[in-house]
């Protein structure tokens, strides 16, 4: 199974707990080797996407703090030949960035035709952290939604699909990850007190999420909705879902634009040529 | 073993076909296990590099057409995590990028501190195509050995490793794979009609190769020469000298900067907190 993506114009309830295990997902030793499936098609997928030419693929992680994003960049993104994949992440916005509207940092990284890019966070920190910390007036990020509309509208007329993806983590389980974050001496350096300021404004953010999913989600960059308190049924959804994008794009090997007898020829004629395989065969 | 670097203002001459196999490089099944525990060392050994935060590593990849730089992106970073691995290759320079001196794209592309970033192909072969074309005089490509060596300083005062790759592919290896490309359909695309040309010219190509590993392999910034016409061997070899490489930065894990103690009692004060692991021990 894959996910589906969020309706147009639909409003968007988070429940704290997403149902587990979702309807249709395979579980134990079945959960892994279905990942597994999926993973290779996406491998072969992407090397076509990077063959054909004609298309790219944008993938937005969006989440809470330890709801996952990273782990998916490794476990799902590391299936991937890192020929053709380009990851982005975007931390608090730099000075310079700061000089420049919201669209502007991110617009500089999104993938080109044949690319599989990976935004880590994206420019819906924009009317998330920023609405909820009021680092803007609700003016200007009330006006965000539909600038991030345009935007990603923009990409997926150039041939850029857009899938947006929102890992859910329940408040229990995030507290699970920071607590091991700060028990285990090689995680510490992933934390980061100011988690702890965006935990106590957990509802401020589900606000803000409800209303990032229900507004942006279009037919043409749809946003989905992952379970991610379990971090095998993360990776085995966003897999299928990827993989179902990658298969819709209809991915062929291009014909070749020169001569491939005369190549060959040329080939064959010159210094240190290799022998006609039809010579080599008994 | 591992490759030991080029010495400094060693005047290399490149054999046609380089040894092979090479000296103490395990065979059969014996490399590929070998390879896979490099490449495992690797890969844990780069998490460190991004979790320690005080170094960057740029692996610059050269070679003739066909020599194997995408396939070493694919099956030795392939084996990196995504996260904190950044790729850049270079092509024909656009018109923009041809209206700046030749470091000026590819100083955007250097990874930063934390990031292990690969150049497939680099501003070598501004003393590379650019020579054995003449798209520029040869007062200008001469005087590009001092720049680029002054270049890669900088990197290396800053923090960033500079290790680069030769890729030594014999001509016959080399039209034993384009032949390859193209007589097998899925990778006819990979083709390029040019690459006869250069192929025309190797021996132009060898000797402005002799100079760019002659003049650029500084102590802090080496080249090393890959024997490539076994993909196996090529991969083993990168991966024990990257190996090497990362080893020898004494990367760690970093010392919280915030008191673990406070946002551990502050976490399980807060609403929705895991139970402590203590509590959860009978």
């Amino acid at each position: 199974m894959h996910l589906d993506p969020i309706a147009h114009n639909a409003r968007v309830r988070l429940p704290d707990k997403l149902a587990h295990p979702p309807r249709g997902v395979p579980e134990g030793l079945e959960l892994e080797e279905a990942t597994a499936r999926a993973l290779d098609r996406v491998g072969d997928l992407q090397q076509r996407l990077y063959a054909d030419g004609r298309y790219g693929m944008l993938v937005v992680l969006q989440g809470r703090d330890a709801s996952g994003k990273d782990g998916t960049i490794r476990k799902v993104f590391g299936a991937c030949s890192p020929l053709g994949l380009h990851i982005a992440a975007f931390g608090v916005p730099s000075t310079i960035e700061r000089g420049h509207d919201f669209l502007w940092r991110v617009h500089q990284q999104v993938p080109g035709l044949r690319y599989l890019g990976v935004f880590n966070r994206s420019h819906y920190e924009d009317v998330l952290v920023a609405r909820v910390r009021g680092l803007v007036p609700k003016k200007v990020w009330k006006a965000r939604y539909d600038q991030i509309n345009a935007f990603e509208a923009t990409l997926t007329a150039a041939g850029i699909s857009v899938l947006k993806f929102f890992l859910h983590v329940s408040r229990e389980e995030q507290g699970r990850r920071l607590l091991e974050r700060l028990d285990e001496p090689e995680k510490r350096w992933k934390f980061d007190p100011g988690d702890l300021d965006d935990r106590d404004r957990w509802d401020d953010y589900t606000e803000a999420y409800e209303d990032a999913l229900s507004r942006c989600s279009t037919p043409d960059a749809p946003w989905f909705l992952v379970p991610a308190d379990d971090k095998r049924v993360r990776d085995y959804l966003i897999a299928r879902t990827l993989q179902r994008a990658l298969k819709g794009l209809d991915l062929r090997y291009p014909e070749p634009d020169y001569d491939v007898a005369e190549c060959r020829a040329r080939l064959l004629a010159g210094k240190g040529a290799p022998p006609e395989p039809a010579d080599v065969a008994p």
